[in-house]
């Protein structure tokens, strides 16, 4: 195993006190697993609390900030975090007004933020779960019953907390939550697999001419292992993928998140790119807004992933809406 | 070779197109490699034009914006832009008050940028050049004379944007970038080779539990190729190197970026940056700002790079000032 880390058990831990010490605007227990905004809690806004297991990064603690995210409880690599986790971030930005949860559909993830919502509830702080589960490429996988939650994660997170900004109420956040996620759809492809601290090998291993077809963002396997093909051909399949299970009529404004998987540079991605503003614009499809980079990883797999949003000028306002984090930060 | 890609001949043109097709406020000529701020020139600012070749990115197209850069001249990968570009970037950006060239130390580079600072005198365009040699690892490698130039690019381009946005004249915006290259200091370790479109395979191989200590950002050999050890002990030697060089007083302050290679994730970026903030802290320095991630890259190489630049006043009020590209942006 080829990485930067001391004792594999200690990455998130250190990872952690890394953030810390890069971001004096965010309250980090790196012993706790829990990343607050600073300045939370947020008097009478609705919290927005996300978190996962470990090696997506920047998701999700990347994402903590004015604009976006008020907490993050990162679990240890590719493993949810605890409800003690979750509880502890609640109680922190509670500022009156109840407390949204993002969750990514994993099976470890649902039922420990649904147990940390019930023990909020007992303190008396309202809860509302909005689930991500935009990955349209396989129905149930590894750790999921139904569909994955991949990159539509970023666009939730970064509209409702702009929502939440307004000062709107925690029905109305996590409505808009729903929707957005039930108009996002993505779609991903590795061309080699990740290799976790603790295991140090590769999920999984692919043969120099292969590719893995609608991977998972912890290597769950997808819908085949077929031959690497052109930038171009991938773009189309992803495109494809997505919009068969997300139809998005022509005309019609979406947000276009062209993600990295970690291990695959810039000039890859915007290449990429290219090929699906170009495929979407043949669709009759309009992309107001995007964004190119390595944003919901899975340690150092090579590979992308595509998400499409629908979008109305609510969502698209929301979008521009100033942001501060780690990872996204524009108008402030 | 495992990358996303069509011919891979048409690399550079194609990411340029998807460039284009992310971001509306540059102007890209992908044929020409030639990457302009859309409201080129502005008038009576000095323009600032950086290049080099492709694969570093974000370096330096995605560097393009107000407050930073006004144009960028992406060559091949790992190969100078040829004259006719930067000459064509340069009238692109001249809005009266001459141009100043950031140059990273490559015999190339040097050349055709020094070429069309001729050309450019011809045209009645006065341009500086500031010339960057931050890489303390080795004295000339194999497309240098003289230290290299890679981390403290960044730092030059965003002080230098900012300072051009306040309408100080030529040679006071050259003189500036001179001293903050003067101050900075980098140093990388590898633990993959990058692979090149064209070549196909990696530049060079480690065995698996190897490093390349001191390397280039086009996988130049470095200092020497030794086992592979814990994080904490690798940002010690890179803190060490660094401040051998180019030793910083205790008590002063400094500017840190913590860069990824391009194939090292964020997580194990942060990881390390924890390391040398601590051992900066402990030989007292203060870290008054900081950059972690992947911005000056080595297409997929896997690895890092520390940059310290000894900072006053003046560079951190620049650093802070607003800067709107693709890759760095806060504050507008």
């Amino acid at each position: 195993m080829k990485k930067f880390l001391n004792d594999p058990g200690d990455v998130v831990r250190e990872a952690l006190a890394g953030l810390a010490a890069a971001h004096a605007d965010l309250r980090v227990d790196a012993d706790g697993g829990v990343v607050v905004r600073a300045d939370a809690p947020v008097s009478g806004k609705v919290g927005l609390v996300s978190g996962g297991g470990s090696g997506h990064e920047p998701l999700h603690a990347g994402f903590v900030g004015p604009g976006m995210l008020d907490a993050a409880c990162p679990g240890e690599v590719f493993t949810s975090p605890v409800p003690d986790q979750i509880v502890a971030a609640t109680k922190a930005v509670d500022g009156g007004a109840g407390v949204v949860y993002v969750v990514k559909n994993y099976t470890g993830d649902v039922l420990n933020f649904q147990l940390a919502a019930e023990l909020a509830g007992d303190d008396s702080i309202a809860v509302e779960t909005v689930l991500v589960d935009d990955d349209v490429a396989v129905e149930d996988s590894t750790w999921t019953a139904g569909r994955r939650g991949t990159g539509a994660t970023l666009i939730v997170e970064k509209v409702l907390g702009a929502l939440a900004d307004e000062r709107a109420p925690l029905a109305e956040v996590a409505e808009l939550g729903r929707r957005v996620n039930e108009r996002s759809g993505s779609f991903a492809v590795a061309l080699s697999g990740a290799t976790t601290p603790a295991a140090g090998e590769p999920g999984f291993v692919l043969a120099d001419d292969e590719m893995e077809v609608g991977v998972g963002i912890h290597g769950e396997p997808g819908r085949r292992r077929e031959r690497l093909r052109p930038a171009r051909e991938i773009a189309a399949m992803a495109v494809e993928a997505v919009l068969a299970a997300k139809p998005v009529p022509a005309g019609e404004d979406v947000v276009v998140l062209l993600n990295g998987l970690g291990g695959t540079p810039l000039i890859e991605l915007y290449l990429l790119y290219g090929e699906v503003a170009r495929i979407l614009g043949e669709a009759g499809l309009r992309v107001r807004r995007n964004l190119v980079g390595n944003y919901v990883t899975s340690l150092d797999m090579a590979g992308m992933s595509l998400t499409v949003c629908r979008a109305d000028e609510t969502v698209l306002r929301l979008w521009d809406a100033p942001v501060r984090t780690p990872a996204l930060r524009w108008g402030c």
